[in-house]
């Protein structure tokens, strides 16, 4: 989010459509993959240049160019031109912090999603995926290189199921479906996460815990807020009029709709768990403190009399009869005896230990 | 929860439609029951392949199918092609970590229900059961076998009240009450360990019983995130204009629908309950605090004066006169004496015992 | 809220409809009114069984029969059938833990209320009212007999305002404003309980004030559960196109309404004080827990360093020049008294006293 | 809201429009003040019967009457006869208790608007103003005498903007503008209060000032429970298609709106404000512990070693090696100091003073 | 905040569309600036008396009258009489306290938007920005002199992009864009201060720290407050059918809506990071209490034993026989430091140290 911030209000003041990324870099140079598909083809090729793609949209058959990194702006902007991209829909690719969201531009749909992550350390990160589905063709692009959409050029190649043969909105169905699935893989780290900081917490408490909750909350948090819009995004999809979308593909659709209505309840769930451990940690904090204190405050209660009664026979008046006495010690003793375990009976019995 | 996010993230980058079993396995078999009625028939049979149902559609009367046990993708297949099941569908059956929901194919209305129980030990769990009502079947399935439809099997055979003279749809209505009326079970074994852990706390807090009350508490939010949809499911169904429903039995699901009603809002009523016994414990915890605090400072301000006075005739100078006073030992004592009296006093006015 | 659980969970399995009392007997005998009025006429009884209401329903003149005590199934299954009630519909009158709401069908209304009272003991306990509504007859059903209705029956007796002349929804109308004025002077006396509450906590706190905190909130969210359906209810009515409701006496529900909304607006109220009380004492035990530790840290800081010095001077070490000056001790009052006074102005300027 | 609950629940049982005033008495007398008013016109008068209205209805221009006082229901009652206004309309402005609404019952239209000013002592009291708004007719109605409308009556005797050529619409907006504009008042006042409050926690944290924002706390609560139905009322009058409103006024009705808006802003805001600042006072509360328990444990952890060590030296064994050293008494002193000086420096590094 | 509520209550009473300046002045004296453009124009000239813009309405080309500092209500009378603004109208520009809201009077429509920075010291401080947009005129009033508008006068002197062939709802987009870009500085400002605090947190916790968290806190309520009313204009704006916004424009304005989403969500993402720190502060501060506590008890537990011990050999007992054994002093020191060691053994085990 800072560097997304920071880059974001450099841009302050300059005309929309204006085309800036805002992102991190994470390639040299962006990588072009086109893949032409039919139920009887499979052509798959990398170019480097956008002119490479001139007419690619015009041929039979359809055509999927993924594009990752983003950080050459001039080579997106003859692909935008090339494909009829609208200069904002082009602000959206490049600017990479939108929220996940559908923009239906009649001639062709602009779909933004996130991929998320651990990058490297161990902080969660996010990463924006925009597709574009046209007639017959569809545009993806990736921040960075990555094998997030390999499965799918797997099922193209090794044409199975219907993959091949249904039409490009088929094909989004397929990279939607690959991004909401590696939710679950994020989910299923997280849920490791939280039973290892659980089970930590019964054995002992420390800041550190306290710290792990947090950030663990934090980045449910951050999961969610990308949750709903994209919850949004695939119901608008589903319910959509486009003619781009097929009729009866829309229940692919509901599947995937079903799918992230279940991730957002394990990330609720999650959330109602950690807040648990929160609370526990915390009133076993203050449970602690109480356990401290009665020690300190049974040790004081015993032994301050004990020592005021050895302070008293310690004085050294003139006239202390006690002190003549030849059982006068031993009788201290004894005193001091029934004081003590009369104070442990008393606080045996308000069950301080 | 655990295993059924594990296995789902297997599943990623699969093409949708791809059945695999995503949940527990109970049982080495799945258990086919057949049970063909009408108003003046009932036969039931028990079958083990799933080739032994053909025909069973097409036949005059009504037939109820009931399937215990989901690990046999094959079998289950083979069911859903002779009943004519969309691929989504059986893929929602095989993976038991569905939200109740219902769905209308026209031919056929899927619906997911779930049905909780205390597993073995005292775990919540929750057992996915699916209903598909068709124009003259019924196909039900559970993830293990059990007596949980047993009552409705009862009724059938013993032909009471309209349920073998209705259609179809009634007999789902059955079905779907049987299970709603479980959760009132449910609800009596929760009220029973709230009620008991009420109690418990009044004798005495410890850190288990806080425990307890987060368990319970996160049982009620497991158990109501599944309420919550099934509330939309039934009243779908009531609202519904599908043909395979009969306007007047509308009625028998609103029926169903007040009851979940009062489900939430016993489950509600519970959670309000173990927020309001998580603060009374909480503040318990602060006052015995404060009590422990008391009994130290009474001690230690009672004693401390004392202490430092016996310390002061218990010094070595060579001219300290009071030692040489006849009644000095004794006035110590008065002294000491009045002192401590006039701390308790203090104390008894400041309402600290 | 317990027994209706219990009993509830019994009757799992049974067909809907299957008539079972679910609730508290309070009388042995069933207790049945009709009242017979007219413009002109006004006719009491009592009678013993249901076939003595056989024909009522046809009479001239609207009939108002209400029965007190629901423990006797069979009765009650006779009377529905002679006025035509659904199974379901009787169901629900025997199903004592119904929330508000209004049925509509065609033929009559069913209306559900609540009526809140003390019972002997403290606890807040909710009697079951449900009222049909017909063509020329209204039946109204109470767990137990009572005072509930007495004002109406005066009313109609002494032919006060337009009571017999209008129809049968304005009995209604009367009945359920009856109901709702009840709740009036509930909150009234909760409203004494909440006061003394707030006097009390000003003088002391105790943990048996902060239980009475929680069960006045306890009742509050119990009352409110059935609040929000009444005002459902009182709405639909209000806006029923029921031809068994009169267009003008709308305004006569839209008053209750109104009535409603107030209550709902005074538990609220109610509800909001009690969380301030809860939070001011919460607080003014950590206050107190800071006073009395204010009072052990004077005392030992104080007293502390003066034993040490006592006990210095206590040492028998031959060679001690203090203990030969002939000031010595004196001196070493002097010392300790400096000591004190130093601390006690230390302590003033931290304003701890 | 005391008194209201308490004369609310003796009206119990009685019929819909029985009248009976329910509030506070201000005034020995009501006041009854009609102004008639044109472009041309301006008459004031002051009458003491409700027999001296008759006809004003009807007479040329514009008649404003304004009755201070509710106690007299006998006048009312004729007042409402007068004007043709239903029962249940005099009943709700008997019954000063109210949630501002607005009821259009074609003839005219019945607004409840409420007035809050701080009464004699600091605490926060809602006065009830109702206005009828009929064709040429304006009724409003105070519980007690005051300046309320003093701006309104100035305004039309110095003819200044257009509220004498305007329609009697445009002088309940007048009416309902003063009574909102006193809001602002009101919140100015209690924002100097909050922030002498803040500056004065800052010095002092105390019991009394908890109590301080919790009153603060409710007054706001109290006040934003009537705003929010005034806004209702308001966008009500707005939106208007009564014949009464003229259309180009709607627009002054919007402004009355957004000051409205403007302030359930403002009260929001300060309850934002109180809430902060409670967690500051409580944490103090936590941080002032804190503190003094640093103080206690600096003094006993220094002192409690030194009197130990004193102590031993103080022991009357025959033979201590220690005692007869003629630097003993001095080496004790030194490692008294040692002691001392390494826990000082010990407390000083874990920053504790 | 405050002086607008001061100064808003000295209105109460007038008749609206009285014209007072709410608000604080800043300038001397209005600056005018007119700049009158074209695809093929761009005049910019700054005059003193609105005089000087009579006629500025109808001559050919676009003209934005930009006006800062509000003081002077006469000036801006002149102003709103020659461009045809109502008076109400006037009064929301002249009232400095307005939520961000558009309003439609077919002729132009008036729009009003909040402009956030930290004015000197460091308050965060809101200006009100007032935009008409007429058929070919643009009116925008600003509180004060500033920068604000400059990168739009540059974008139209320098003719980049479209702004000067399109229409005047583009130049009016221009402007809003302006002022919403510079949220985005202002949240990189707040997101510095909250990294900063959270760096200082974990080194140390005061007072201070806590009332920057509360700080930062209110400033984001106070943000956040006006965001919401901005996000419903900026939609209205959107979904217009005013004939001044061009239809194919709504892509821009739908561009800025997102702006303000992603806004909302990084205030909200601040809000949740600051309420974590805040939960982190507290528990820390109770976790430092748990320490110092177990450093107090450790330290009085082994002490008040020893002491009790020497204290008992220091009494003056005749006969206390270990006084006279040869090696009693000895073996007191093993008894004390025997009972110190397993005292540190019993901490070590309960994991104090």
């Amino acid at each position: 989010m800072t560097s997304a911030l920071k880059k974001r209000s450099k841009k302050a003041g300059l005309s929309p459509g204006t085309l800036i990324h805002i992102g991190n870099t994470y390639t040299e140079k962006s990588k072009i993959t086109v893949i032409r598909y039919d139920e009887n083809l499979f052509e798959k090729k990398e170019v480097s240049y956008a002119d490479d793609l001139r007419g690619e949209k015009d041929k039979p058959g359809k055509v999927w160019i993924n594009i990752d990194g983003l950080q050459d702006v001039a080579l997106l902007e003859n692909v935008g031109n090339l494909f009829g991209l609208h200069p904002l829909i082009l602000e959206d690719i490049l600017n990479t912090n939108q929220r996940p969201k559908i923009e239906d531009l009649t001639e062709y749909l602009y779909i933004v999603l996130r991929n998320f992550h651990h990058h490297e350390t161990d902080t969660l990160y996010s990463e924006q995926v925009s597709i574009v589905l046209g007639k017959n063709f569809i545009l993806s692009f990736q921040e960075k290189e990555g094998a997030l959409f390999e499965p799918v050029r797997e099922r193209l190649r090794s044409n199975k199921g219907k993959i091949r043969k249904a039409g490009s909105d088929y094909l989004v169905h397929a990279l939607i479906d690959n991004v909401v699935d590696n939710y679950f893989i994020l989910l299923e780290d997280m849920e490791e996460r939280i039973e290892k900081l659980e089970n930590d917490l019964v054995k002992q408490t420390s800041p550190a815990k306290l710290q792990s909750i947090h950030v663990l909350k934090r980045e449910l948090i951050f999961l969610r807020k990308s949750l709903w819009p994209l919850r949004e995004t695939i119901s608008s999809l589903q319910r959509s009029d486009s003619p781009l979308i097929d009729e009866p593909n829309a229940l692919y659709f509901k599947d995937i709709f079903d799918h992230i209505i279940a991730i957002i309840d394990t990330v609720d769930t999650f959330r109602d768990m950690l807040s648990g451990m929160l609370d526990v940690y915390l009133s076993s904090t203050s449970m602690k403190l109480n356990e401290v204190m009665k020690v300190l405050t049974i040790i004081a209660t015993i032994f301050m009399p004990l020592t005021f009664l050895a302070g008293v026979y310690g004085m050294n008046f003139k006239y202390m009869p006690e002190l003549e006495w030849p059982w006068g010690y031993f009788g201290v003793w004894v005193v001091m005896l029934t004081i003590a375990l009369g104070m442990l009976k008393f606080f045996r019995r308000k069950q301080w230990f």
